[in-house]
């Protein structure tokens, strides 16, 4: 199609690096953030990838977001460390946390990163995959702004506040899923609305708290949790470790304080990781692997199955030859944002 | 009705230890499991009270359970410790790791129990609001048979697997939630059997995969875990974390093994703590706690809402004046079975 334009990974590495280093954000925050930009697109994360570029650069441009921020470790408990955002994007609060959080997992068996003022607006499985990719079993929670109404409830409260999980596995990339505890992402009522269709049942209410399928009306009233009351009980679990635990806000704090400058607000994140060979006597962790291989057969043994990562693994091995195909709008948008 | 029996809560107490006594429990496996169901028919978890007692008991008579089991406490690195229940009730080996974990948690910052080769037949709460009452954030993970078809599949290979939540809360009960990865306990559908309804859709499958409102086809098919996919999803990590990771068994392995004597299935289960003080600078979780009520007070600030575990606390405050009301049938069984 003529209003696509196709990409090699290295030129959307390259196009989304010009844009940042342009708009005054420092190497070290660029850096990261297209790193993890160039990672969605390189698994086909499309929501997650060149598209959120704009929306950085929004809040980068508004001055919200410090274009040079520099993350602050500490050691807040044997097993427990901190890294002040410095009001920075999330991706390099993350990165300087990383490598600690492994060690400290390996030392002490289990171990936690509390993340605090920093702008999360991208997929949760480059937070754990990394991890499980040095042998750990990981967690990451992170709350946003206020989408989703508690249960029960009609009003927005809680935001489409995502858990992702990753266990290890030898030779091969980690198992992953990465899910928000709302029933569908906030970009999928956009794309319906855009495209004149029907949301289906259960994605969200309207302004007086009744059921609909017309993604403006859900847009403006609330957003609802996947599963009833207990996708709900998630969305608070991960209010509160997000947010009271790191000693961050919480996702209607976030939109409370926020100056809609259309990118992402600030906020919290917990990250844990557990080596599995100090779970076990013996201290070695090939046996667990190999037991899961077990369980993962037997999903896979069942014709229709497929492990929650699949699908973003195959598209990552597509992509060199494939390449990436953004929107031209999209790709003149990001252009001009670096000229 | 005169179907029922009424009991005060030490009456419980008195017709299970008897009993569990009876048939050769030790007291301290004994004290434990009878701990738990007390606990159940106080906070109203009918499921989970005396009516467990039986079943307990077949594994107990079938020589399964090992009745005097004393469960072995070990460290497994800095912040993980393990317990190995001997082959006994899980009731005992959770408590006989429960204030090392407490204390490995407050000196760490965060810790793991790994608990194995014990027989878990309650609900999960226990676990996770005893940490909480002690100021932690708990979770906890544990599996039991196949009964859950996983996501795309239409035989049960997951268990119905719980995670459990706690948040502590200053001169207050915590917050908790324990809710099964499957979308109906299994327990429920054993109901609607008795009682000639059909069962809701979403549900559970029949043996040839097809969704069913039938409960006896469902019970003979596959259960579906809820939310869909998410729901599958957490079901998987249940698995993993409940037995890989510990080195116990999965759900499916657990019903290959198990003599079907109609009492619980042997396993593994995990269980984390996070002190909040030490995930914030300052080392005082004061801050932390007084941030929750706000998020608390905005959902109960929603018509219609109620926090996971306000039924629960209602049921406790309600106890000692309406007393526990069981089957007389129920009541015959157990005395029958301490005499």
């Amino acid at each position: 199609m003529s209003d696509q334009v196709s990409l090699s990974l290295d030129e959307v590495r390259s196009l989304a690096t010009n844009a940042f280093l342009h708009q005054g954000v420092s190497e070290r925050q660029t850096s990261a953030v297209v790193n993890t930009v160039t990672n969605a697109e390189r698994d086909g994360c499309k929501s997650h990838g060149l598209f959120r570029v704009p929306g950085y650069l929004k809040s980068v441009r508004s001055g919200k977001v410090t274009k040079d921020a520099e993350p602050v470790l500490s050691t807040l408990a044997p097993a427990v460390i901190k890294v002040d955002g410095a009001n920075g994007l999330a991706p390099l609060a993350i990165e300087r946390g990383r490598q600690p959080l492994i060690d400290r997992a390996r030392e002490q068996g289990i171990a936690a990163l509390a993340i605090t003022n920093s702008y999360h607006f991208a997929a949760l499985w480059p937070e754990v995959e990394p991890l499980a990719e040095e042998g750990l079993v990981a967690f990451a929670f992170v709350s946003s702004k206020a989408f989703v109404a508690p249960a029960g409830g009609t009003k927005p409260l809680y935001g489409t506040n995502p858990m992702a999980f990753a266990w290890p596995r030898e030779g091969r990339p980690p198992v992953v899923f990465d899910q928000a505890s709302s029933a569908s992402a906030r970009g999928e009522i956009g794309l319906h609305l855009r495209d004149g269709h029907d949301i289906p049942d259960g994605w969200g209410i309207d302004a007086d708290g009744n059921p609909s399928n017309d993604p403006a009306a859900v847009l403006a009233g609330a957003q609802l949790p996947f599963g009833g009351y207990k996708g709900a009980a998630l969305a608070m679990m991960v209010e509160l470790l997000a947010g009271a635990l790191v000693g961050d806000v919480f996702s209607f704090e976030a939109s409370a304080n926020d100056n809609a400058d259309g990118g992402p607000s600030r906020g919290g994140e917990l990250i844990l990781a557990i080596d599995p060979s100090k779970c076990i006597d013996g201290g070695s962790s090939a046996g667990q692997l190999a037991h899961a291989e077990g369980l993962f057969a037997e999903i896979l043994g069942q014709p229709g199955t497929r492990l929650p990562s699949d699908r973003r693994y195959a598209a990552r091995a597509q992509t060199p030859t494939d390449g990436i195909k953004i929107p031209t709008s999209l790709f003149d948008e990001i252009t001009a944002l670096a000229s």
